[in-house]
């Protein structure tokens, strides 16, 4: 315990984490928490009690705190779920927000909705978020946005709306590659080698076609000729992100790319971007999830 | 428990299963057993005891019988590792068959090396023998030749020879993607569409860089659209063959190519070709893998 007392409280909370940040009198953070109890791994009553746990001693018990969330938490499948908007439209409309039922009295808790597409079929959920607090960043921002992750989003975004966007799920391949298929025998859990990376990134870009082949080679490579595990993990993590920017080259064939993401991952795309001759520069993936929150809490209290 | 006494035995030793016959002095098949006690589930010293809980009620106490087997069984981690050949390289080669250390003094087990490719590094083991088996029943034969499976092989073949091959683990990403993604929830386990599968195989053929994107669209399209789980299966199956067609190019534009693996897949990969203007026809696995066993155990014989 401490005597932190938040003004209003933040909350990422996606499918595998939940981030809260203490917010003061000046948007300032004051404090950050971070759990694993991710949405996938909670029950409806659960969420109220995660949320309290994390947040508690940053309440104040005369007062009511809001807690602004985005993310899976509004899924089907979450504390309460909140209907989609529909592109093209702004990243977060205040009308829209769904409150959760509570039982605590010290807590008020508003979940931001997710953005839907219809033609062609796509959804996010928690990247309006951190979009939207891009474009508060950069008013009259029109361009492409990149928010890299296991469902990687290129998104079109003109006179402060998300005009379309499109989801390539790069992440969550390389993912159950690397742990359920036979090449997890023959990469790496976390080396690198950049010239590998690079090398994967070229033959994915320029022979998608062959992905399926391609990545039988990296355990025949290992076989035949003793392919390196690290050697190995950085080419299929290449060649996966070069197939995808391939499918994606309308979107950052002529645009600066901000990619917003984690720094990890962010830097990957704008590596695998700069091979390519495309041009990219990151993007606080805090900075625009808090500046997201905030403003539609600061739209909340003024109306 | 019968009467049934095989001239020799044939086994076709994989990764998840094993089949065996039992051949006659015709060389006609007297008997066929198969286990799903595969290569993956396997000691090497459980590989014998296996074997002879299959085949013993097929042997003469009175003399050794040959059993002539072909698969992974011959993998580093199978029974007893058999050396690849290299391409160029006829697909059996009877002086490079490896012999198990048996136990059992009625049998002696014979293991078919698989095939290696230096550049591109490529693997088989297992589909060699089918090659062999098909070659045999068509003399001269110089053209193309696609195994459906979970790892699939396009194999150029001239003069007798498996000259360069091809491999794609579509079959294996099929597996993954269904059961550990988040597709799991919007596919069916097995019902299907042909209309989804057709349009699946042009879409992943003509875009193979957006993949990732179209795979994400299955899940998109359930929770926007409400699509059918039978349809997003069938369109899953059909957009990554699509992908591989589009790889293989090379290997089918030119060519009527033969199929040779299980009905349904090698029916698959039939439908795909020719909604893309290819030509196939199928071949039967049984009949390929039994011709190229028993050639190989002629051969040995009449050494």
């Amino acid at each position: 315990m401490n005597d932190i007392k938040a003004k209003w409280i933040a909350a990422d909370w996606g499918t595998t984490h939940m981030r809260a940040w203490a917010i003061g009198e000046e948007e300032n953070v004051l404090a950050f928490r971070e759990s694993n109890e991710g949405m996938k791994d909670l029950q409806q009553n659960e969420f109220e009690p995660v949320l309290l746990r994390l947040i508690e001693s940053w309440l104040d018990d005369t007062k009511v705190t809001t807690v602004m969330a985005c993310g899976m938490v509004g899924a089907k499948q979450g504390w309460v779920e909140t209907p989609y908007l529909k592109t093209p439209c702004v990243p977060i409309d205040n009308n829209q927000l769904t409150t959760a039922n509570t039982h605590d009295k010290r807590i008020i808790v508003h979940l931001v909705p997710g953005v839907m597409q219809n033609h062609p079929a796509d959804i996010m959920r928690g990247e309006e978020t951190q979009i939207s607090g891009f474009i508060n960043k950069n008013k009259g921002f029109k361009g492409v946005v990149c928010l890299p992750g296991t469902h990687a989003k290129w998104v079109n975004i003109q006179e402060g709306q998300i005009s379309s966007f499109k989801t390539f799920m790069t992440g969550e391949l390389f993912g159950v590659i690397s742990n359920h298929t036979l090449i997890r025998h023959s990469t790496s859990i976390k080396g690198w080698n950049q010239e590998s990376f690079e090398e994967g990134i070229h033959e994915g870009f320029n022979n998608p076609g062959l992905i399926a082949s391609n990545l039988f080679s990296l355990r025949a490579e290992s076989i035949v000729n003793n392919m390196d595990r690290d050697q190995a993990r950085s080419t299929l993590s290449g060649l996966l992100l070069g197939v995808e920017l391939n499918g994606a080259q309308s979107y950052w064939k002529d645009n600066n790319v901000t990619l917003i993401g984690s720094e990890l991952l962010s830097n990957n795309y704008h590596q695998g971007l700069k091979v390519l001759g495309g041009q990219s520069q990151l993007f606080s993936l805090e900075t625009a999830t808090l500046s997201g929150l905030s403003s539609a809490y600061t739209n909340l209290v003024s109306d």
